[in-house]
């Protein structure tokens, strides 16, 4: 309590970036900024240093530089891998240069950013999947157990089970499709040997970036796109339906994926969508003040 | 040629082992040793150090200490890995101190050794799946692209989908069973996020443990392990088809689970199947004296 003016900041960090959103004092965003990756349980400490760039940099988009300090800013991060005890530990002993700082999990900050602070659901489909719910101040997540154990219906998902299709066709034990002559063209990959060198150790995002293609062939009525966009939507959905029996409210669809599943979801999670009002950052802010009083 | 007698020398090289058989000029084994890892692939040159040592300790089992000499050794080795280029031009470069060094994949050495050198099939279930022909001097692999894009109906998939069965129903979002019920006292697991931090980056042998419970309620007609047991062995009763279809020989099961599986596979296959003539070591060796001739 410096006697100087306080800021609210809201902090979205993920694997690849992480975003940050200065508002005034009516909650109104007067600037925002990137940072490096900040997914804590991933990066570790290096996710501190993410999360202060993004900071300085929408304090400088808002046209405050020199005018606000760190130390006036009131922090608080929706944090991808903030459920892992040792990254936590991590963040709980960091000397921060805010005024103060608070964080939850990435899903946390968006469920209440998507619904104002009020109960509702989201669905996240893009390189991963996942499902949350928030009611009576508490978030429930369904699916989101990543690449290996889970994340169904995601684009990594998507992408994975069209090799794998395409793998069989190769070695004579399924059909082939117009899908999976597409996606040895798009891998550059025609015979097993060389889909296994390229993409034996593949991230999820290697695999996600063919998942657009999957749904394109599902519109194309290709047998195999379609069987898998059916069963990615069938399980999105069962995960949706879980979020919205929890919380009685709204879903919000999130992610890069999520417009094109839509279509494929079953009619009652359908008329439960509505549009975000808030994004993570104000999630965060929300959460944090909520905290507060 | 230094006009000593030369003893033939088979190795099998595997991710965590590697084994050396000794044979007299019939082809009868005097001796056998243990290395460390040869899969040239992961390894890189330590394969060698393991070869030398297995090759080692076989001369002494058989005896043959201090009368023998690794320049006496005529080296065929059959390894895990070898079809990656880079690591067979390390082993091409190799300056190894025997009479001769010869290596093919170990699956080419196993499918020659189980049918003494004819026309022939072998299916492997272990931690991995594949399936080999070997006909006109040509093996022919399916399956076996690794745990990310398949190794379908292996241990480590049927480790793999149990488990995602079991979050599925910790999620609500698909039955449990006694089977999903094991698999939580198996691993020690009892929510989402346990399973997560101990098996999220859990190696293909850590899911291939708990496969032979699958096997076990499969028997006891568990709905989930039922229907994991069969989709695994339809995969493997077509790869072993297409296998066997190469060849028009029988097949040879290798592998630790090849056995559990071996009731569920189709009646084609069941009736093609018979006992390995030799193992793989001596089909390595076969092998490099087809070479030779």
């Amino acid at each position: 309590m410096q006697g100087k003016t306080q800021f609210n900041v809201g902090v979205d960090g993920g694997g690849t970036k992480c975003r940050a959103e200065i508002f005034d004092n009516k909650g109104s965003a007067l600037g925002a900024g990137i940072g490096g990756p900040a997914n804590v349980a991933r990066v570790g400490e290096k996710a501190t240093g993410s999360i202060v760039d993004a900071v300085t940099r929408a304090i400088e988009d808002a046209g405050l530089a020199g005018r606000v300090l760190l130390s006036q800013c009131r922090v608080s991060a929706g944090l991808a891998g903030a459920t892992v005890e040792a990254a936590r530990q991590m963040l709980d002993q960091w000397r921060h240069p805010f005024a103060t700082f608070s964080f939850i999990t990435d899903l946390h900050a968006a469920v209440v950013g998507a619904h104002g602070g009020k109960k509702g659901a989201v669905m996240v489909v893009g390189t991963g999947s996942c499902t949350a719910s928030y009611a009576h101040d508490k978030v429930q997540q369904y699916g989101g157990h990543g690449f290996t154990l889970g994340d169904k219906g995601s684009g990594a998902w998507l992408g994975c089970e069209a090799v794998k299709a395409t793998l069989e066709a190769l070695d004579g034990v399924a059909p082939s499709s117009a899908l999976t002559q597409a996606v040895c063209e798009f891998y550059d990959a025609y015979s097993t040997g060389e889909f296994v060198n390229k993409l034996n150790n593949g991230l999820p995002a290697e695999f996600a970036r063919v998942a657009p293609l999957v749904f394109e062939f599902a519109t194309r009525q290709d047998p195999i796109a379609g069987d898998l966009v059916h069963r990615a939507a069938s399980y999105l959905s069962a995960i949706a339906e879980r979020a919205l029996s929890d919380c009685e409210g709204n879903l919000v669809l999130i992610g890069g994926l999520s417009e094109l599943v839509r279509p494929y979801l079953n009619a009652r999670v359908q008329r439960a969508i509505v549009p975000a009002q808030f994004g993570p950052e104000w999630g965060a802010v929300l959460l944090d003040s909520m905290r507060v009083q």
